[in-house]
């Protein structure tokens, strides 16, 4: 990445400052963001204080930086994802009052899962999902739902590439991937077991909006549960989830 | 607002652009963005670009503009307000099964009371309040409860302002409203009809972490409801809530 003015916008660089913070990194120093980002230190510095200025960041007392709760709010409040989310939680509420495991939403973004809620009974077992975090289409339940659903160009594009052994039991075979995607289109849902993590299982089914496959809805159980109460809880949320995105819809 | 390139930063233009979203306004055009951000065309149509090449905005088939799922996912993953409404999420929804109409927390941001979370009984009665929304200090139950355990200095500047009577049981008397907050810190809760809306009754509590008020937990009710039940119902979650937050605190 460019380290001078030229080449890269002053957007960019903004994202290259917000991309710093993580699950695992909620607090940094001005001069480990400019690190991180690949940003000179006078200009992470100037940044960094605009950015606190607009109230995106937060500067605490011993001058570490957080994110701002008018990004959340910012980033909130006008979006479409927001929809989605509210529509499904009643019915989230309602796999987990029964399940009382994890119970997840995710949509696809650039090639990956990425999940909007998640709903964990303080007593669950092992998961390694969280909200606003990511987990690869090939590996994970949900991801093998909105790959199975994706449009076949991005799809193949998915296949074509290495895919990576996330846990002992994940399908790095393109060819074996795509019987399981045909058979998900066919059945409706997928158990899989150890695909992510070798001590639990995955249960996920699609949701639709005006004839389309928007997001996936999952529980994480641990591997010796039997899934068959799950699939049917999912497949009964899926379908009140649809019916209130029909009736949400403006026209 | 300055519309030449000199005096406002890149990043304060950009704010501008992401301000004009709404929860009522989540598509606009880069024309429309631009207008209500006060920027030049030219200004707005450029940073509008750099946003949608970033992925904090999205460009649909009419190109019109919405907030993209990468600014949701960037202002989340790394958020601390996430730490506090997933700690509260479990016992929100103990409330809602119980309660079955509008459960809801909000924090102090910028001399308002800012909703992070709310469940919904679908047919639940009227209720302003949405995710990423916000109410006036003096009027909500929530924004009372923190106004009443708010800094002093920002609870007389709150008070010093003229107070706007957003319903006809709108507290608009400084004096008055000093009494209510004295109220609130000595009874732990408070039952506010009216205040918000004529035809509903917030009733709200504090949250504490590490000793100090984070949060307001509250219920909004129609109006002809007794609210001994809410009451009850908040303060055990209320205390779960914080025994949550004192297990999950990293010292």
């Amino acid at each position: 990445m460019a380290n001078s003015p030229s080449g890269d916008s002053m957007t960019e660089r903004l994202v290259r400052v917000l991309e710093t913070f993580t699950t695992e990194r909620t607090v940094q120093t001005a001069a480990e963001i400019g690190r991180r980002a690949h940003l000179p230190s006078s200009t992470a510095h100037r940044i960094v204080g605009e950015l606190v200025d607009a109230g995106l960041l937060e500067r605490d007392e011993d001058h570490r930086i957080r994110l701002g709760l008018r990004l959340w709010e910012l980033a909130l409040r006008g979006s479409t994802a927001l929809r989605l989310r509210q529509a499904a939680l009643p019915f989230m509420a309602s796999v987990q009052s029964e399940i009382r495991e994890h119970t997840q939403l995710a949509v696809l973004e650039q090639d990956e899962a990425l999940f909007l809620e998640r709903l964990s009974h303080p007593e669950a077992g092992a998961n390694i999902t969280r909200i606003a975090g990511r987990l690869p289409l090939h590996a994970s339940s949900s991801g093998m739902v909105l790959l199975a659903h994706a449009e076949p160009a991005l799809r193949e594009r998915v296949l074509a590439r290495p895919l990576a052994r996330v846990a002992p039991e994940t399908e790095t075979d393109a060819d074996a991937l795509r019987r399981v995607l045909a058979r998900i289109r066919r059945e409706g849902y997928i158990v899989a077991p150890g695909t992510v993590e070798a001590v639990s299982t995955g249960v996920a089914a699609p949701i639709r909006d005006a004839g389309e496959v928007v997001a996936a809805l999952s529980v994480v159980l641990p591997r010796d549960t039997d899934p068959a109460a799950s699939v049917s809880a999912l497949r009964r949320a899926a379908a009140g989830i649809e019916a209130a995105l029909r009736a949400d819809r403006p026209f």
